[in-house]
């Protein structure tokens, strides 16, 4: 389905951000053609879908790079690129949405965005959750939790704009009529 | 749902880059309280659903950023950032599988990252198909047509790994269901 590709034969650094860096790199091709590509390289990132009762817990929070308060499902970044996703899943539900779940489930993965950012965003599904007190996060994120009724979910589906989001949330509609 | 929030104070260009121009720029929140955010813009983009009959039209092509060949719905990049989206999106489906279709429908769009992107992907329903000649592209593009069967939906949403292909099928799911 999504055969492999190898890596880049050179590599120059452009620059070097605070989420994403920026090179520019030579393929090449099966067909011996060799491509150029600018890449941003992302450590990875978790999107969970925290299921309490009968509401799925959103969150609400300012985007500055598309100018909205955005409802998303809570995610977080990868601390480096070998971080062990669900590890991270765990900790940013508790600083996110101040719960811990029993039990996690891996609804699938997918890029962001594979023509020019390597992030590659893994799905959970988290349940029978509890309150904890690790709700922190980092202190300008201004984060506001969402519950939002299963009973709706339908219309949330048609209102939510964030991709990933989408994607957790349309999961979470198939497991629930059974696909 | 998705409430407004301003445009930035200040802006400090980082990279100007094939695809995406990287910036740092300030902005103002609501609380007075004044944030920093590197953030990448991008025109925006489409991608379409188009439905042949009974198969919908798939590609297959190689994304070095993620070192693989992935398969996804045709898609494409704006022109420039006022262009109109449905232009896009004919210009797109003619070059990249060779149709024109009779029947557009607006899917809704959505951000592909709006942490760091500007990227907003306008999401497009194409049916009532014909072959056209205008299959060109970008001749670095390789790009492999792979019409997919719809009574096997269910089994290509669990293997795509492209957030805007998952989204642009989940919903043709959702439709072709009834929601």
């Amino acid at each position: 389905m999504s055969g492999g590709l190898g890596p880049p034969i050179r590599t120059r650094p452009i620059h070097e951000g605070r989420i994403v860096n920026l090179r520019e790199s030579d393929y090449l091709r099966p067909d011996g053609t060799v491509v150029t590509r600018e890449v941003m390289d992302h450590p990875g990132a978790v999107v969970m879908v925290p299921v309490d009762g009968d509401h799925v817990l959103m969150v609400r929070q300012p985007r500055e790079a598309v100018e909205a308060f955005t409802l998303e499902l809570p995610a977080g970044k990868l601390d480096h690129a070998g971080e062990d996703p669900l590890a991270c899943a765990q900790r940013e539900l508790a600083e996110e949405v101040g719960r811990a779940a029993a039990v996690w489930r891996d609804l699938g993965g997918f890029w962001t965005a594979p023509a020019i950012l390597t992030e590659f965003i893994h799905c959970f599904a988290a349940t029978d959750l509890t309150p904890v007190d690790g709700a922190q996060g980092d202190e300008d994120e201004m984060i506001e939790v969402v519950p939002w009724p299963l009973a709706d979910l339908g219309a949330l589906i048609d209102e939510v704009r964030d991709a990933k989001t989408l994607i957790g949330l349309m999961r979470l509609e198939r497991e629930l009529r059974g696909r």
